[in-house]
């Protein structure tokens, strides 16, 4: 049985604990947040269960073993490093922390002392992305390009850009579904209301391939679209995540190169070219809540040492990425390199 | 009655043709193109209209008072050239020439001469995008951004790229709609077979306000869509030109920015932020052709000394752009100044 | 002060008493069902109600002044018949009752204690429907038609048929919306499951106009609609409940009859129909639960003496049309003349 | 080679034309229409074919093996019985006559003469329908129902119902996709305008089996639909003409009737309705126009004596149901059971 407490009961905290509470290898011991008011729900609800405004109670009992963090994103860090030097195995919220140096140290922390570390990257345990990494390196062929439109009229954040908010879910979805890390990113955006972080963003990423990725984000749209195209050399994938069941569409098409260019000559490339089309097929998804396939992926990688689908790793390439994009926005577009995965010592 | 020749009968000049036939006020008298084959049908068809496959012949013609050009793009400048020297009005496809330097040379010519030259930006003459234009600078409000998709599994260009071949109608949907002009151009672009021009391509458009446009172009896309966001500070707009009717949408949307700093404290920038929904409408649009308007307006332009809607300047307008960007994605999506206005004297 | 009872605390309950424990003019006092195991949740969330398996206790209690019905259909004429004689006032879900003579027994009961009656056409109190209400009989001209389909791959229920479980919420917004009542029903159906009601049919209502109505609801169709067209000589409406946000759209179109016959000589009724199209609109809607308008509304006629939207005898004319709707599909879609609306003494 | 004469250059005629025209074993020899300023277009683009004015000159001629019949509805019985007795074969138009006796009438006389009498059901040949005919009676299992709408802001017709002029499309599809006939049939239509033909109506046909079909159409709706849903026990098909390539749908979705009766007590029934959800397959369709594939399989059954998918036989079914449901509308919608299918001695 692994004792776990959750901090942080916004908007996001209940989901945790209701997933949590039915987990029959884990046992919810704690739940944290400053506004107490917030938890007076949670006493009622769930009588076993303590509640604290006080982090460091939670740290001292003997019997959590692991902590899960839904504090705002400025306070990940501390709220991590602080469970992690306390013994505790630790789940984040995403992005794993506000810059990649912090990410870095949460990484090498939870390494040094065999603990595990997770980031909850929702998106890539519900079924729709996991069919497409079955499709993603096999029957897809080489990939292209993978192109993300995620906008809406949507809650404006105040502490972080457009970027930090929605791209980080394609970010955590290409870092789990493609084959290859991206070598380089630009990114442009433009905040609409003085003062306020930037409200809509186009990013590129380059691989070390011919695969391209483009994301496009914006809190400011009139209609709201989750919609991703991966294309590779055999088939094609439209994701689209506000259909209500058929949410991954595969399309057998694609361009075929055929032809002898002895034969054509001047028409030679146009010869070559040609298309290809075929079945399209919505298969049917595991329907799952991802929390709970990620919670109950934490609980069993703490009690076998193995290590989660995002680890701190995931949960720091990201973040990298985040950071190098947020920089080539300050300056208007410029190509950012990313670094290499290594952890620094 | 206005003396006309049309040169090149390929996949546009057969619209050309159909068009021109049904104008009172214009006489076409030639059609030129130098594989006859394709001009069999037209001499049964419309047996009153001369063919040739000589275009000097056409030019010598003095009853032929202006010409239309629907030949290859890299041909564009040597047959405007001609014939605006020969003294004849010009109507030439989209884009008006291969590069800058040739349009500003069509531009210098034909204002030396006074003729008309009009370039086919053909979309700006439907009653969608027209409708926008009634829109933007009147209740739009201040412009926040234009954003579109212009996608498809198509037709791969051997001598130009997705850029010059779909992302051109977006440039010149823009220089008609916009009331500002892009001073600077950003893009990057991949080609996935070998020894092709790019076939995918995102280009962003930077102007003197915090306006910013992106348009996303691509021939290796699974699903068809051409749908463009256009939102302003009041309202904001979403044009799908694949609606059989209702394409162009207004949504009475937008963020407010109210409530006194003072008396928020901390929440101060929470407070400020706003959202605005009320209803939508989609207008009901004139559906007349467009090229149907653009053919009459070019001859009245000619009878009148009127300045067509998408002048020789326009078109430079846009070549400078689509030169721009290629130049962007051969340097890894560096940002490009673009040139003032002028042309070159 | 309104003190309720709610009895029934399966399926429905649970909202009604969500929604009851926010109405500040109410106190919910009472909670029964049978199923004891239901209520455990109850009695930590809301301490101060109380639970009861014996609906007698309930009735018994002078301080309960009305009694919500949440129970299956099959009941509901014993239960509220039971809360009328003890004095209580009654809103009951739909449909009100069982058949037409439960429900006319009710309607007398409550008519002759002067209590308030009232059935749960929970679609009448959403915004989009209110919405219509203000377009019928308005700017929608006469009316010509009423279509609508209901269909989705749903729950097999054992005890009544699709038309009871679906159609009746398409009797329950005609009968609010339109402006004539129905004088005679057409219904055929199938039961594709041997033994089991019907999963498929199609209802058709005459009224004393021209106007028609007709409905298709369905258990077993591959995806889910929920679309109703109204059109009228003037405009035309369509509704589509999955619509997150659009869910009315307002079409200014229709036919005109125009010429003179005396002109047109053979071709007299060709030239005299013609079309009309202008604007579509989609006007912004009420987004408040309709369950608590309706539950406010039933508190404040309690208070008031005034009768509810919905009161017993519109769920009595919807019981008229669902069994004559039964009827007419045993016999093959035989019309069934409705009865005219009086309560029998 | 077959000699051809198309009479009728109306609306359908030139389709016609341009089919026959490309036909290597068939030789256009004629063209017909009382309004000759119809057939000057024609005159031009096909040089070699004579056009007439006098429909018994075309019959006259020997080299003329057959006739394809585009005139008026009204006309067809005329058309088609003076060509059959001058020894033609015969295409016609849908219906293939304006009531079943004279539809009866031909095929006796084509049948007795041992000519071939088609009937142009276009639908039929499209790729959805052939695609869909390989599903019904294999994987769609056994089937549930046909329910189709077709419906849109159409041209009102004068001289023929809603029923006559779309919804003999279903009827036609219907004949050739489904296992059985129809026993009966009835429809509910009505007239918004005084003096005209029904524009709206609902059809309804029973089966030998608990198959039923049922069609919506309408020409006075504000969106055109063109949707039809297929379900059998195994699978479910969803038909959309309107979809530019995912025209047909295939849902591995169904009830499943599993438990055993005796185990579960009261619950039987309850226990024993399972849902079945698998993926959606659109396959891909066939994209030859459907009146090409129509006109060869007409010569081809001239040269080989084979019977054409859609006989004179076939086009008397249609009629039959056309007629009755005609006959349903006049008495409220009483249920008329249709013929056998023989045709009268």
């Amino acid at each position: 049985m692994i004792g776990i407490g959750v901090v942080g009961y916004g908007y996001w905290g209940p989901n945790l604990v209701r997933n949590l509470i039915e987990i029959p290898t884990a046992q919810l011991r704690w739940v944290c947040d400053l506004r107490t008011e917030r938890l007076a729900g949670m006493r009622s609800r769930y009588p076993a269960v303590q509640i604290t405004e006080d982090y460091e109670e939670l740290l001292r009992d003997p019997k959590v073993d692991a902590v899960c963090i839904a504090t705002p994103v400025a306070t990940h860090f501390t709220m991590a490093m602080k469970a992690l030097r306390a013994g505790k195995h630790v789940f984040v919220e995403k992005p794993i922390a506000a810059n990649a140096r912090d990410a870095e140290r949460l990484v090498e922390e939870a390494e040094r002392r065999g603990l595990v570390l997770a980031v909850d990257h929702t998106f890539i345990h519900t079924g729709a992305v996991r069919k497409m990494r079955e499709l993603v390196g096999n029957s897809l062929g080489q990939l292209y390009y993978y192109d993300s439109v995620r906008i809406n009229l949507g809650l404006f954040q105040h502490d972080v850009s457009v970027i930090w908010d929605l791209a980080v879910h394609d970010l955590a979805i290409m870092d789990y579904l493609l084959p290859e890390r991206p070598v380089a990113v630009a990114a442009t955006g433009m905040s609409h209301v003085p003062g306020e972080p930037e409200n809509i963003a186009y990013l590129t990423l380059y691989f070390p391939s011919r695969l391209i990725a483009h994301v496009h984000v914006n809190w400011l749209a009139p209609v709201k679209v989750r919609r991703t195209l991966i294309s590779g050399s055999e088939r094609m994938i439209v994701y689209d995540d506000l259909e209500p069941s058929e949410k991954v569409k595969i399309y057998d098409k694609g361009i075929t190169l055929t032809g002898s260019p002895a034969r054509h000559g001047e028409n030679i490339r146009q010869m070559l070219v040609g298309y290809r089309t075929g079945d399209m097929t919505a298969p049917q998804l595991d329907t799952t809540e991802a929390l709970t396939r990620e919670l109950k992926e934490f609980v069993s990688c703490i009690e076998t040492g193995l290590v989660p689908t995002a680890d701190g790793r995931a949960g720091l390439r990201v973040v990298r990425i985040l950071e190098a994009a947020t920089q080539s926005v300050n300056q208007r577009g410029a190509v950012i390199e990313l670094q290499s995965e290594k952890v620094m010592a």
